[in-house]
């Protein structure tokens, strides 16, 4: 079964400055109709930046929908337009003040499809040099610092629950291990 | 600092069938004045479901906001008022029509907090068996099995995109991981 629904009318209810809301009439695959609600959003991009000494890059930062402090990988929005990896680099040097000199697509992450339109891109960036910090000016954080090893034990243990940062810090320390495993494979073949 | 966000004026903006919209003026650490747009939900629950013979059930859904179909665990919005726990059990015979004897928190999973209020309560659920699914009017969607290797291949070479679902076939993997270490160590000491 062809599992798509189809857009029947499309009409925006509310347009903010970071979102804007649809109010959709759709098909769905047996031919009924119903409503869907779509927040529209630009797309963004998250970083997991890595020290020489294996410390990953972490930002604190008052989150309002949720009412709470939380600690996350420097992330931020797509201006119209630009290109993600440059947005990567940006919003680094923006958050943390450091710049990168290597970047690495992780993959892409939808935080919840459901009714969201944001897709997040996951970059892996090293090669940093402090250049100095400069946060928008409604952005309030503190930049942090973690041995990769004890953010996956507090993404473990529940401490670490943004979404995006569980799974960057899962999905780059299995690519560390799987890369030292490659290499310690080719030695000793 | 303290980098709290106070609260001066709430307003709802829209109200859908899923989601309300908020656009609150707050009053930001330093004194300063700006908006915050809030998208209200009740949360959720997302459930890694493992059979006897270690595969994960999935489910593939279209997912209207993102106009794809997408391979994701299952998972479903709370009712009002209700228990996490019940509503996993409930979405997951609802979805893949299997009933687990065992159930466990994996903890929280924030989708996006900069806008978003949804949490995402991740549960492992084991001991299954099959009682017919039964899936709401407009929800359309086929279930598959996936050995948790191969997932964790397929999230890593960015196939799998849904966020919880890369959040939690990751965490479970090093879960798994963690505790046959550990049953190592214990018969070897």
């Amino acid at each position: 079964m062809d599992l798509t629904e189809k857009t029947l009318s499309a009409q925006r209810v509310f347009e903010g400055r970071l979102i804007h809301v649809r109010h959709d009439q759709v098909c769905l695959p047996d031919g009924q109709k119903t409503v869907r609600e779509v927040v529209e959003h630009p797309g963004g991009v998250a970083i997991a930046a890595l020290t020489e000494e294996g410390q990953i890059l972490l930002v604190d930062q008052f989150r309002y929908a949720q009412q709470r402090v939380m600690r996350e990988v420097p992330a931020g929005k797509l201006e119209r337009g630009e290109d993600p990896r440059k947005a990567a680099l940006r919003e680094l040097e923006e958050e943390t003040g450091y710049r990168a000199e290597h970047i690495k697509l992780m993959g892409e992450f939808i935080p919840t499809g459901a009714y969201l339109e944001e897709r997040i891109w996951m970059y892996f960036a090293w090669g940093l040099s402090f250049a100095g910090q400069h946060p928008d000016a409604d952005e309030f954080l503190h930049v942090t610092k973690m041995d990769l090893g004890e953010l996956v034990e507090q993404i473990m243990n529940g401490t670490i629950i943004d979404g995006k940062t569980i799974a960057m810090g899962l999905k780059l320390q299995r690519m560390l291990e799987n890369s030292s495993a490659a290499k310690r494979k080719a030695a000793t073949d």
